[in-house]
């Protein structure tokens, strides 16, 4: 069990509050996740709860990074959290119930990221594009948006929560985050060639590509297919232009 | 459900820090208990709390009691919650999973008071002397005791688990075959106009990519997406064509 818990990266992106930093990491603690990634966070923050007296071995031992991609990037399943409502998202939305559930299955075998964003604004649509999907607490209609720090304790506690192992499914391979951003990065390369893209809306469009390959699972032959096919039209539309000038 | 929420009081014994008791409210707002008690706060800290931008209506509505006895009274269950190990208590332990499940049956009948101890000291064994059974959320052996703000979300969430509606599912709408194969043979001509496929292999090559596309579980959305962006590309591959002849 502790191994798959040793797979599960906890997230936190653009976090501004020291004492919330700490707070999800004593959580880690306490159900026994230790691994901790923050991505560009308020380094002023990020130094004091690493300062801060009884600061725990998984602050001493988190990793920071500039971008979502790369604090992603050894996962096979990257999973964002969020108050928002269904209609206002592009992506599935689990209860956390239910997410957990896939969340553990995934640990069995490989890497799984678990991101939450900051304190004000949350993931951003940005953030949110590299997620396979989306996951909430199941809070009032009312008051939907939790404390950050209770928000990761209730979250690794339900993962925490049943120790006995499930059934033994077939394990799909799956390919990881990395090899996703590079297929989706070939692609848009291979749309920019053909003129597909205009510059305006390449941003729009990249986020969107981004969460239609999450969603589409694809396994690490996929991938290779993929990008074999892709460099190969690359190629011949950039031997187009080499042609003409 | 509501009727049943409002017959639990959340009763936190000899608090310190207001940032604790301002968390506490908040999870009670998230998870829908709004029934909050004091027995000998920190005065300051209970001041502060209350007074604090944001600070809500739970807050604003809590009642103070001098002790557990007079805050518990009109409960017919007391559940103190502890960090502590079995050998340590005199009464018995449950896991927050079962003691869970035990509370919400009584509260469909009649209160009960949910009571956690000061950050420093949790429940003292005079205050543990009130309560029938005692509760503890499962963390790890080597970091038991939890942050007071995450604790009291953990086991309302718990507690709010399983009476809320499921959220709706998401409908996913799927590609028709007739979708599928035409984004398949689309993604053929692609690949032979860019000397991907050789004949040869045409034919197992297109059966592969036929079961991968199956696979992907397509929506409608995704198909109309694929189409254009191969039509343009075909287009940009055939324009070269033509160039050259």
């Amino acid at each position: 069990m502790r191994a798959e818990f040793d797979r599960l990266r906890v997230v936190l992106v653009a976090t501004r509050n020291s004492l919330n930093i700490g707070a999800a990491a004593r959580a880690m603690s306490n159900f026994g996740f230790l691994r901790l990634r923050l991505v560009d966070p308020y380094e002023p923050s990020y130094r004091e709860a690493r300062s801060a007296v009884g600061a725990s071995q998984i602050l001493a031992g988190s990793e920071e990074f500039d971008t979502v991609a790369d604090a992603v990037a050894d996962c096979t399943l990257v999973v964002g959290t969020t108050a928002a409502n269904r209609r206002e998202l592009h992506q599935p939305l689990k209860r956390l119930e239910i997410g957990a559930r896939a969340i553990k299955q995934r640990l069995r075998s490989s890497n799984v990221a678990l991101l939450f964003g900051s304190e004000k604004r949350g993931l951003s649509n940005r953030d949110l594009s590299h997620c396979h999907w989306l996951m909430q607490i199941p809070t009032r209609e009312e008051h939907r948006s939790m404390n950050l720090g209770q928000s990761v304790a209730v979250c690794l506690y339900e993962l925490a929560r049943h120790t006995q192992p499930a059934a033994p499914k077939l394990d799909q391979e799956f390919a990881t985050a990395g090899d996703a951003e590079r297929i989706g990065a070939l692609l848009l390369e291979v749309l920019r060639k053909s003129d597909y893209l205009k510059p305006p809306t390449t941003v729009s469009t990249a986020e969107k590509m981004r969460r239609t390959i999450r969603r589409l699972g694809l396994s690490p032959g996929d991938v290779r297919l993929g990008l074999g096919m892709l460099r190969q039209i690359l190629w011949k539309l950039e031997s187009r232009d080499a042609a003409k000038s």
